[in-house]
């Protein structure tokens, strides 16, 4: 078989372990820790269903988007889900990302590496309008679960509004017809104490 | 909060149902039941990185594939999912789908209500060249983790020869340099027993 061709295919093997990287967020219906793959389906999805409300839609290529949030936690295959409240998690989360997105994208031919690479690396630097509105999503999915889960991870993390605020503020500005919900939802976790007043 | 939104939320809070449906094909690396969540993610990812072996590729529109595969599972919502090799499973399939799709797209506005039905619907019926790529791509999956997982659920369902090429025939036709390395792998699956010679 074709050289190119087997490393593909070894490439598809090796990303099924994002079905067994588990995130904090847990799944509204049983409580069970989402996957990364799960998870990355999951924004991939809502981006499409949420673009008509994207601040920057005419700027926005949905189908470069969703193809970014399919590979945007690749990564994580060999460096693991950072929970996005663990401050000290995030110390050496770039170096290690980085080191792995040379293993992971390593088993592309040259021109799907790049490609791939590049986008995981715009989706970090949150500053085009395609990565604006695929990280908002990112942040909006484990905001929709923990708002189903009566707060699960805001909970666990002892999270305060302060950080809720911080974590969530690309979705006012990417996506502001959406900010009216997380609002609402913020003030409700905020009255049954899931939320912590700073 | 306007209502079109509202039921968008709703769609996406319904639709994290697909990480409580599993299916019977197993994770590589520890053998769980992958999700039809994972499995919609991992397909709409393989998708694009085997696109240029597409037979029919200038006939097909990627970005559009990806968005097929994201959706083509989410009928299962309701519907559950029925193992490919189970015949009884298949009578009433499209009935118990069909109803369910109305349910699981009632919640999206009258455009995406139809974009999500159609693509669903096209992808089913497996007549157009960008459904007979996604259909090639939903098979080898499966297909793959069976390779990997010493035919995992060939053994399960007592699989013949004769199923397995009626199952995958889409790959050879749809992604004709793929069928190489599916030949290479039904060889050895026979050779172990993992799959029965009829």
């Amino acid at each position: 078989m074709d050289e190119v061709l087997k490393n593909q295919i070894n490439f598809i093997i090796e990303v099924d372990k994002m079905k067994n990287i588990e995130r904090h967020t847990r799944v509204i219906e049983n409580l069970k820790r989402e996957t990364d793959a799960e998870h990355s389906w999951h924004v991939a999805l809502i981006a499409n269903v949420l673009y008509d409300y994207a601040a920057q839609k005419d700027k926005i290529d949905i189908a470069r988007v969703t193809k970014m949030l399919l590979v945007h936690d690749l990564v994580e295959v060999y460096a693991g889900d950072t929970f996005a409240f663990d401050e000290k998690g995030y110390e050496d989360k770039l170096e290690r990302e980085q080191n792995a997105a040379v293993k992971i994208f390593g088993f592309l031919p040259e021109n799907q590496r790049e490609e791939y690479n590049n986008l995981w690396v715009e989706f970090d630097e949150e500053q085009t309008p395609d990565a604006q509105y695929a990280a908002a999503i990112d942040r909006l999915q484990p905001f929709i679960n923990n708002s189903e889960t009566n707060g699960y991870t805001w909970r666990e993390g002892k999270v305060t509004l302060d950080q809720v605020y911080k974590r969530d503020a690309l979705v006012k500005t990417a996506i502001p017809p959406v900010w009216e919900f997380v609002e609402q939802v913020i003030a409700e976790a905020l009255r049954k104490g899931q939320i912590i007043k700073d």
